[in-house]
């Protein structure tokens, strides 16, 4: 149907009529819970039983912020890849029940039993399935839209549909430029403005990113979620949901995996702060967290390897020592592109509430400073670590508090 | 105006209508040149007078070979990359006076004073200006579609334009895939086959192969021609001009710097026939062969770097370090390919006339292990180069006769 904005009754009739999910008969409620800036969100549940939908439909004459161009796109963008997620890798991500490309709405699983991962390592939780669950996400994802899991030529032409100019700039500006300079968007807190501004000095330091920045402009490596941060992955205790991939294009594997890992150790600095009056639990979770963050990489290095094994049989791709080197490249990767997404938590323009919801100055200053000096070294060394044991060491050498 | 398949009179008026190449009242003749087989070509002239022009109409129901599909796209994407090439090389590639994306014609210059620089080389000639043109050719042909010379969110939409699974296969099968197992296609004379099947057995040369394939298939550089080897150049004495982009699309620059490079070395190697009769004739073009080939590269170094420092301001891009770092990168990718594109003429499905044109046996088996040989150490060695110089020492190494 030609585009309209939903309203509460007409969202719950275009649910009604547009999926299989309710009784025809189904007396049915819907409330809008979005914020209504850019989406329209309508919860739409059965009045007695336990049914529910979500239906997020983009709003084309939103008040736009100047940095967030081609809303409608990007609504595209995101229903096209929530179908491809429905399908490789299914049960972690919201499910789709119909998507229109007219109205730019999808309905979808509802998820509100869920809560925002990031909200939930803030408090203290532990998900003992996330690792297990975000690592075969990431490898099943990626791998299926590679060269090696489908056909090359339908990967260019797969490629044109998500070709996202708009959202790409901002990663490059935002997570891959302004944090090593003096951008006037950046956000750093006076304790720590020193600091900061080493790295504006540090001209190796800004050479390593710059690599890893052009790898994320030219390298159409795979289809990926491009922003797949805590705050954008729903828990529970047994399942995990990843969502927004509005950012989604071809672009390095190793950036989806840098982001929830780096991620990670944003919450792990900021327990410092939130797990201050209790070292034995603080302690617990860090391992908790150290050991998610080893794992996420060892479940995809097991999955991709797997289904790498499975699919690739053409005579140069299925060279062992290619599927070893290929690892890796991830790895290496993956380790720089989570220090970069570290060192823009702490200084750019969007920071994370795990850092910014600690008061005290001084301790959220040490934190910080935990942060970027984990994160440089992420970045100076990932091609000379030989083991996530490694990696984990170096967290552990600039743990604050 | 729609497709209509031209002929030698419609050609004609077809020419002076959609060009102002003629004086209105001028006599004109027209005569298909073309081999008929895919493209139609037309050399429209003045009956008394010396201006004259080309026509290159793609036949859209051509016999087709299997291996070469979708024959009209090529043509847009000819056409297309021939503006582009006209706008900033000007002089280096046929000019264009109309191009027709309806027709799939493209009037352009008449380049019938040149010869394929493949013959004449084969001759024995020599081109003084040829470094220079293509070192430029490939310099500003390049930077002006990487992320680093035009705006990079056109440069997203751009590569939308020149997505070309089709041409991009064949080279992915017949360059990087098929020389370096036992493909039905490839084509191995019996005295080399020994040599050939070593490099079958040779996984690390294969793993190294499959690294710059992979950089092939996923590395969107910048627009590249995509197939420039010595028979896509016309030259004379002064004047060089690259034809040919239907392989156009956005990949690694040091693809079309290593596709000239190995062909000045199939040629060298073929001297030993050529030249067999004059030593001193043969060392002298030899030089000049090695000359050129360093040349190349240093023209295209001077001209990019020139380039970057004319146009490079943004904080991130214009760290001297980067450049370096950007230049030794090509630098290595340009050995690599060349290496890839030297191997697959010796043993895969398309050769080139310098080597098949040697009728004795012995000495041609003889060229063709010194391309081998001199190649597997480009691809091995490719990172480890730190001159120019290093690399024709290698050529020396394992020259012929």
């Amino acid at each position: 149907m030609p585009y309209v904005t939903l309203t509460e009754e007409t969202a719950r009739e275009y649910a009604r009529a547009n999926t299989s999910v309710f009784p025809n008969d189904a007396a049915l409620e819907c409330k809008e819970i979005g914020d209504g800036n850019l989406n329209m969100v309508f919860r739409i549940a059965e009045k007695s039983g336990t049914r529910s939908v979500i239906i997020k439909q983009s709003l084309p004459h939103a008040r736009i912020d100047d940095s967030i161009a081609a809303p409608l796109d990007r609504a595209r963008i995101e229903s096209e890849m929530l179908v491809l997620h429905d399908r490789h890798c299914q049960g972690l991500a919201p499910k789709i029940h119909h998507y229109d490309r007219e109205m730019y709405a999808i309905v979808m699983e509802d998820l509100s039993d869920h809560v925002v991962l990031r909200k939930g390592l803030i408090q203290g939780n532990t998900y003992p399935k996330l690792a297990e669950h975000i690592g075969e996400f990431i490898a099943r994802s990626t791998f299926f839209t590679t060269d090696l899991g489908m056909d090359p030529e339908e990967k260019k032409v797969l490629q044109k549909s998500f070709v996202n100019p708009e959202l790409c700039k901002i990663t490059e500006d935002l997570v891959l430029s302004n944090p090593y300079f003096d951008a006037a968007n950046n956000r750093i807190d006076v304790e720590i403005r020193e600091r900061a501004e080493q790295n504006w000095q540090d001209s190796e330091l800004k050479l390593q990113v710059m690599q890893l920045k052009e790898k994320f402009m030219t390298q159409a490596q795979a289809l990926i979620h491009g922003d797949l941060h805590t705050g954008s992955i729903f828990v529970t205790k047994e399942t995990t949901k990843a969502f927004d991939p509005e950012f989604g294009f071809f672009g390095p594997i190793g950036f989806d995996l840098g982001a929830i890992l780096g991620n990670l150790i944003l919450n792990h600095a900021s327990q410092q702060w939130h797990m201050r009056d209790d070292a034995a639990r603080r302690a617990a979770f860090r391992l908790y967290l150290l050991d998610t963050f080893r794992e996420i990489w060892n479940v995809f290095d097991r999955n991709f390897r797997a289904l790498w094994k499975q699919h690739v049989t053409t005579p140069m791709e299925s060279n062992p020592l290619y599927l070893e080197n290929y690892m890796a490249r991830l790895f290496a990767d993956a380790i720089g592109f989570a220090g970069c997404k570290m060192t823009r938590r702490i200084v750019g323009l969007a920071q994370v509430a795990d850092i910014r919801s600690i008061p005290d100055t001084a301790v959220r200053a040490q934190a910080q400073i935990a942060v970027l000096d984990t994160a440089r070294e992420f970045i100076m060394k990932r091609e000379s670590y030989r083991s996530m044991d490694e990696v984990v060491e170096t967290v552990r050498r600039y743990e604050a508090g």
